[in-house]
């Protein structure tokens, strides 16, 4: 564990250094409502996107066979380590300084559900004490980003001038290539060759996760959206919701012959990914096409692309984060081009931009540094950490 | 899949001839709140019903050993395809217009519920396009039922005459006696002799469901309540759901030696099908009467009528809709006679009446058009439709 | 059935009798919101609160491979005895007289959650009924405790003056007590000599019902804290959450070399209990420490105390309620010594020590009583019990 003590330390001293340097104000949305009440509005979807951390992400990552001791309780790990270090950096002023405790919470959620979209990607291949080295290091790399692409940070793009309210590109996008670019560094040969098994039972718990992210998805996409905008945009999330979910069925079964429940479990949620840079200001019309192309597009990257794209770029990418994170996260980013009338067009592509930069390069260090804590002995299994696993 | 492109269009110029010549206005139930603090209040029903709809029936239905991906899969195709279709059909004026997007959320949520216990009776005899054909079908039964029985359409009824707060009359009962009557019309001998299997697991999952039902029932019920009257109405429900679990055990373990758990998953529900009409008005003490004989009646239909129903109907209700929302349904609709002071009997009466009517003939219909469609090759197995099902 | 009678009846006139006698009011605490605004605030905090009864404890109980029906089925029963008599007694003015509805739900909730605890220490070897019978002997025990360490009961401690916010003292620790005293008197050398069994599947469901309760802690302890105190409330109760998640991997890892999984399903909730009774007014880091601590003295207990304490005691506690909602529970009462200024020392003290007094006497009674009824043929499985049980 000696390196991994190494880089604690660096990264506190990291959050040190930077939380003196950068600062900028966290603007509460509260639209007019009292304090003690917008608070409780804001609480009970800071709830919500909880129930989709733990639970949603957490069972999602259950449908691999022998692996879901860790899946679960590596979710509580990346969660658990994610959350305080993101509210107590946000409360030094790193990254823009917050003073609001539910926002500063909403946010950190935010942040950990990247974090889990990046572990995605790898899980399977990680040694316990990693998942928490591998909080450690994103953290700070998302909240540059982040501080980058909407808070106007280091002076590239203005402040709020890329729409972005539910994370399609600093959420999904980011998180998807960040995973890619960890996976990219350190997946080896042997994990490349082992099949990763399913069975009816962990089918089932996958579905109990996805189910849980769609349920609870309105309220990840409205958490800091105005009273006045909320309604208009849980609607337009469930609408596009709907059409990934009956998009992801029709492609799978044409493309597939038989239907595969992965894909339900996953491309269903793509309309949620897609619709979050557009949710409070496209139509319901809108909202329904984006939902649907959203679905088609992930769905078709687990049936047809993915295979071909470990091939060629020698990865694995555990949980298929790049088709349902990935693509549509940067398809919702550029959906706001012709969707939202009077978009800083040029913010909002560089704001894709550097999203993509950063996170490639914020994964392949990532993946560079991971593997000196060792290698897991038999990937995607829970027997070699825990005890009594069959 | 041409008879469904058929039926498809049928369906879509019903909805557009029917929009033009049936409207009324939907009431607002904000009580004097303002509407950014009314709407939250509503929305947070609204997602709970969302958990109802997904985690709770769909996993409901998983007690289905070998049928437990198909069942959730329709659970997200049924949920995708009947919220969009009510939300814009009421957008339209069909059957009433609404123009507070939440109020039609929640109604068009409780238009799913009914669709689900309508699909819950069909279970495992469908391919998975016809329960899309079974949404697009059942949604325009429902809601001009819905709007005959509740505001006033055809002038049979007077508007809100009908007391049915939490819909045991137009969502339960609608529901169960829609989906006996496609049962009726489309079950074969090869069906209705099979045996449906359980198993540990799948009964867990079942009771995950259920539980998630119990949990948000509340908000269920007082989802479109006025704030005055929701802390007496949610009490209500739980009292009434207490006394129909407690019910179920003491006649379940009475009429069986042992206790089925099926029934406990089930009939612990049935009193919150039966409070739905009274749940605003009724006593705590009378909640809790109706809560046990619910649960009663309920469980004696499960262990005791459902056999012989199924034999001398000559149709397998899969799910047993109609012991756990037909009966309590009607029960608790008829409740409303000796329970409300002041109550429009003949209203009441002709409300329940017309939704056995109309259910019955719509389910019938429906039972009738399904098939065109084809069969399922082997009745309660996901491998006809699923990639690596076991 | 008939000695189950007897102190069915017993326990009514117990509580008939003394619903004359003692009364004091319940204060509401809206904190100047207008009555539909806060009853709504309480009302979401209670229907989580019900989804961790439920699903929370339901499912983390489901460990025990071959008593899933069972647990789950005993989870119903026990609340749908413990709210509405609970409820009914309060509204009697039993214990303290309580007018407002949401507020005796959520006490009602926070005695069914206190008796969930203690029936973890006896699960698998009551048969059903006993557990109602236990719900019914438990209740006034509980209410009686909370009466006099928090409403100024029988004049021992001034009201108000014991400071206890989520529960530390008199929902956990009172539970476990209470459990642990009721299993010194009726564990059997049959029951003490069987192994518990767990499989994949049951481990996977345990840390569904770990992640409910960890997910909806925040309202659990915040239910009742005014609307300006919350946001601080919440937050302290997800950091001490995140500090005892982490502690029990590391404290697990260490102490057994490999992980077991029903250490993270049961200690990483640690945190949720120890922080219950200072929530409110602990500073954040002050919070991150208690959870740590809670997090390794619980994992502690789990990997290094219970096998000696069970031999010692000559008992078992099934799912080791001593070890998350004992000394954890203790812990948390007493940490409000050092860290709540102005504290009264020796009201904190006394309240402490009476709860210990009182649910271990409460305990020992109840388990005298339980095995009236006769014993479970064969520990820890649900064959006996139910039909079609593998």
């Amino acid at each position: 564990m000696k390196p991994g003590k190494i880089f604690r330390i660096a990264a506190a001293s990291l959050l040190l250094i930077l939380s003196s340097t950068f600062t900028f104000a966290q603007e509460a949305t509260t639209g007019g409502l009292a304090p003690a009440i917008a608070n409780d509005q804001m609480y009970n979807r800071a709830i919500h996107i909880m129930a989709m951390l733990l639970i949603g992400f957490g069972f999602l990552m259950v449908f691999v066979r022998k692996y879901g001791r860790t899946a679960l309780t590596a979710t509580f790990l990346l969660v658990s380590t994610a959350l305080p270090i993101y509210m107590f950096a946000k409360g030094q002023g790193l990254f823009g300084y917050g003073s609001d405790e539910i926002v500063k919470l909403i946010l950190a959620e935010f942040g950990a559900a990247s974090l889990l979209i990046a572990a995605g990607a790898v899980l399977g291949r990680l040694k316990l004490p990693q998942y928490i080295l591998l909080a450690l290091l994103f953290v700070p790399f998302y909240m540059f980003n982040e501080w980058v692409v909407l808070g106007g940070g280091l002076g590239l793009i203005p402040a709020d001038s890329v729409i972005d309210t539910g994370g399609s590109i600093v959420i999904h996008a980011f998180g998807a290539i960040f995973g890619l670019g960890a996976a990219l560094t350190m997946t080896t040969k042997q994990e490349f060759e082992k099949t990763i098994e399913t069975d009816a039972t962990s089918d089932r718990y996958s579905m109990l996760g996805s189910m849980m992210l769609w349920i609870f998805w309105p309220s990840f996409c409205a958490a800091l959206v105005t009273p006045e905008q909320m309604p208009h945009t849980v609607v337009n999330v469930i609408i596009a919701l709907c059409g990934s979910t009956l998009a992801t069925y029709l492609f799978s079964v044409s493309l597939r012959k038989k239907v595969s429940i992965a894909d339900i479990a996953n491309a269903a949620l793509a309309g949620g990914v897609a619709i979050g840079s557009t949710c409070a200001v496209a139509s319901h019309s809108v909202a329904l096409i984006i939902g649907i192309l959203a679905g088609g597009l992930s769905t078709f990257g687990f049936a047809v692309i993915q295979a071909k794209q470990q091939k060629w770029m020698k990865l694995i990418d555990t949980c298929g984060v790049t088709n349902l994170h990935g693509l549509p996260g940067l398809m919702g980013g550029l959906a706001a081009l012709p969707v939202i009338q009077g978009l800083n067009m040029g913010s909002q592509l560089s704001g894709i931009g550097l999203t993509i930069i950063f996170a490639f390069i914020g994964g392949m260090i990532t993946g560079k540094i991971l593997p000196v804590m060792g290698r897991k002995t038999e990937a995607y299994e829970d027997a070699d950490e825990f005890l009594d696993a069959d």
